[in-house]
């Protein structure tokens, strides 16, 4: 069996299970005022180039267990009220989040997205309309902007666009907030030319994901704006956001920025993802997406997709069709160059013709 | 001075104030506790034939204070933590209530929509779709439907349209509920073929506009299914929905549904509308929506709206054009035929055609 | 029958009712956005002193529909996510609300009252320790506090008390906010030595009650700090409490406000009870509370309460005891001699010594 | 230095981490849907005899990160729109969750307790008043029960005292739900009279502490009626309360109830405790409270609190006194009987006589 269903299905990359092993049965007082923490958030805003000695300049990192958990108690610290948060219509909080945000009182305004992205346009129309109506006042007011890089399609916002966006923000005067659940593929992409400064820099706020970057779990919130998160640990703790042995995530993220880890498993997964790419294309499947980052998404003929299933783990990605049906392969740093081999001989087996072109009216 | 800018620019219909006057004096125990209140429900569960003696055909009838009260407090209490209301995307609970819903921690979860209606297929699709996905325990759960009747943009559902989707709604088990803002003017009108008992019947609650209808305000929402609302009077009282003086909404309902009253005050505002949309045509201007209620949507030349504003109260409908803009006119109780005379006069200089030419090049 | 169950069982005062008769059929703008409304916020802006020409001393008025809506909408808009709202346990919002408070997200601090008061150093303290306690950041944050006056009980805050506690709130930054349901009952009370410019002084915000002070309905928020309510039209909306009609409540608070109603309504209302009082109390009734307000808490044998009960309407305050109990008689606007004078008669057969006797043995 | 300041200072019980190092590069599916998971599931309804082959017999468990979330999350789910849930003042809810469950909507009903405890007749008292009285619409409904097993002041419930909760609940029909956090102590006290199938069967719900009882982290929520919990999953979501790498919960709980882990930690950390007790006691220091568990609470001169905090950690419990401090010490897993000798060696110089007396007489 090989797997390829998501970068959650192992635990941690051996070198953070070992550090937390390693500091186990050291004491430390509890909620996140450890060494570790400190430390890992020194080391983090170092990566980020947040390190200045004034209030302008540093930076500030919490540590959070989970992507939902983060974007929640972000996004209702953000908001006011009768705020909302413009998304793209396929964004995880609009979509996979259960009503999260929502739950905490506020509208997800989603706009329109083919490859998962805002652009700097759409969110300038949106606002500039939203001021232009007489009646706003009775309308959900537009005070922040979620991004996810990578999108959930995989795909990345360059730094022309997200400059743009960014400025667009800036003009409206609303922060700009980037999931960055699978930020290390994102960085590690040949695709990319954004670095994590950059990103710290052009986004008002962002997580460094760690649940599907080689953490057990926990995301590392940062921002070059302290000021936005006022009496943030309160908020944390009334969401049940607070970790008691709040050093796990310190250990963990301590561990994911030394000696480049972060960067290493990004590197990792990204030539697993990349060779993967084009096994499947030089084997005449179509893209569904045109991934630069570790999800890859092909659609395949129904018919291999049951003759996968008992030797590769992966996931449909939506509906299944008449024929086909896209699919999603995704790897991360426990994927091994014979496990791709092992899909690829897999999938070697060219799809018929006559099913593909049936498939391709169907869609 | 003419008025068309929406029908709650003055007080009561003379005989609901007079109604108010004429019991001022009385004492009655608050809360709606009172003989008015349920003399009040009474003709209005025999106006909807829901006077049954047993609990399977004797519907229940609450007072409220206005519209966006009335959706966020049934919203509330029908839906479920994780849950989320399907409507249109021009629904009133989607764009005009300042996010009330999602404040109860609820998604709206919309539709797109070009008339203002929502289709049985549509539904119906969306929850299949909903169901089919392996992730939906990850996703807000559509578990009621909202529509509007007359919509926001004045149109109507048919008997088949609505018998249609209240037996989607059914074969789902969801209630459909019906935010009859403008109800009167929906009953009264030519293109209608739907009763009060068929709106009863047809959904699991709806309510039926004072407000907008010839009250000072009020709205009575309706159910033939009380089970849906347990506690309801608590929770009318968490939102601050409960009027210390509740009798003031029984004294105007019980005026309302004396002596067909609500019905003549449709009648009046439909034939009123009707004489303005037939004017308006026959002047030569385009309808913006083909109206069969009380609000009437006209494309004007920007020229014309000008020449207009010192004698004619009315709203834009969204934002300017290049060289016409669509406006509204709506009817009520209080409009005459002779305001109805004097607005026609003033669009009678036709508009130039080089104008409406540019404009429709415009849009 | 004579009428002494609450201030809320007839209409409005005959002058307020007058007033909406002859403004019925003018046509004015929706949404408070009337020229009455405007005049009705001038006319108490100048009762409060706060009519200043600039930010620092011009304040601003809200008018909304009931109590418990604009308790929860101030609460709400001036209270951040983790915020509490320190009051005495037997506040209305603490009680009486259906947890309205908690529905928006917010603690209720509730601290021990015998007379339904805080006092000033009790809020002192509260805070004190809670800035005291280590693991204050686990805690709910108080962060505002709430008073009524009249309390519940009908007692009031003396200048001296008042300046106590709004000093104490000014020196730990957080707004004092009274609730003034029955705030004319409280100026026109005979052991009242605050102003109405006092009230608006010593207070950040506070609401004169209109519902139980010759109203229909409608309380009138006012503040000399119209910075503490930013988007506050918005969030009205969002929480249900904008009227279409908006001018209903300019209306009536424009005749409250004019020709000294307001005040006359309180002075007959005081006056009825203090004829109340001093009759029960020299027909050798026990007071359960001294109030010096329109609400009298009188303890009855329990045989005399049953005697008055085809004749007078009136409220048990609290659970039956065993041989007497406390009752409520409540006055207002309508309240005749002649009502008061029908029930002292009643009560003169004076209770028998023997059930006293038992009757105080079972306190 | 030795530790004493909580039970959360170090990572994991080695037997737990051991589990998770050994299952680290298995590939499960996610969010719980793993083996471990299951697994973990089956023991504990094992040891809680709730393995019963029907719905009437058999259990459901949970996986939850924390405390706080665990609690906001249960409550949440089984209180409806305007119900509240009573526990004692002292309550962990009531004050240490920052408002966690207020933020979801719902008050906390708290009931004065000097030692921590609720009884049954304090809580069946409260009801009775409740449903007595006339106007309970307008109140917050109680409609569960939470309590703490150890509660947070060390102390345990007799099983004479649990079972009489549980009837006063159960004649009311509102669930009881017991938070474990330290439930490990109080199986292993020797003043405990109550098995875990015990608590299984006097709860409706209740959660096995997991953070402060061996694991990294996490929390098994367990209920002999799944009924209680629809759609529990999407409520988890919804709060931020699932993570991706869910067997991490499962892999922990499976090692806890393997080999008597989950016993052998709270008896190692009683007998630490007892010990400490013991010799607190002997050396003429008086308790603060007389806890049979693993936190200890002594009354110490301010002065031996100075010379202690170089060499020992630990906490003060409340504000310092003017003489003397209660201060706090608890055990773990990890406490060994040489820290518990060098504590009470650095106790032996005994407080003056002097200062005991001046200390008493300023308490």
């Amino acid at each position: 069996m090989v797997y390829f269903s998501s970068d959650y299905m192992v635990g941690a990359h051996p070198e953070v299970l070992e550090h937390l092993v390693a500091t186990n049965q050291q004491h430390t007082p509890g909620y996140g005022a450890d060494h570790f923490t400190a430390q890992a958030e020194q080391l983090i805003l170092q990566a980020c180039q947040l390190t200045g000695t004034d209030t302008t300049t540093r930076g500030k990192v919490y540590f959070l267990e989970g992507g939902t958990q983060t974007n929640l108690i972000v996004i209702d610290r953000l908001l006011d009220r009768n705020d909302g948060v413009i998304s793209a219509e396929t964004a995880h909080i609009n979509v996979h989040e259960a009503g999260a945000i929502e739950a905490c009182g506020h509208k997800v305004l989603a706009l329109p997205s083919n490859d998962g992205k805002l652009t700097a346009d759409q969110v300038d129309r949106y606002l500039t309309e939203f001021y232009n109506d007489e009646t706003h006042e009775h309308m959900v007011r537009p005070a922040m902007v979620y991004i996810t890089f990578p999108t959930e399609l995989g795909t990345l916002y360059t730094r022309q666009q997200l400059s743009e966006l960014s400025r667009v923000c800036n003009r409206w005067q609303i922060p700009l907030y980037i999931d960055g659940a699978r930020l290390a593929y994102g960085l590690a992409s040949p695709a990319n030319d954004l670095t994590l400064p950059d990103i710290a820099a052009l986004s008002d706020l962002f997580y460094i994901g760690g649940t599907k970057c080689g953490a057990l779990f926990g995301e590392a919130l940062v921002t070059r704006r302290p000021e936005l998160l006022p009496r943030f640990f309160s908020l944390m703790k009334l969401r049940g956001g607070v970790l008691a042995k709040g050093r796990l995530l310190g250990v963990q993220f301590k561990a994911l920025f030394e000696n480049n880890l972060y960067q290493r498993i990004g590197q990792h997964a990204i030539q697993m993802a990349m060779m993967l790419k084009q096994g499947v294309v030089e084997r005449g499947y179509t893209l569904y997406m045109d991934s630069p980052t570790n999800q890859q998404f092909v659609i395949l003929p129904n018919e291999k997709i049951q003759t996968l299933r008992p030797e590769v783990s992966f996931e449909l990605w939506g509906p299944p069709g008449e024929h086909e049906t896209p699919v999603r392969f995704v790897t991360d740093w426990s994927t091994t160059p014979d496990a791709v081999r092992t899909l690829l001989d897999l999938l070697s087996d060219p799809p018929s013709a006559g099913l593909r072109l049936a498939g391709n009216r169907g869609q």
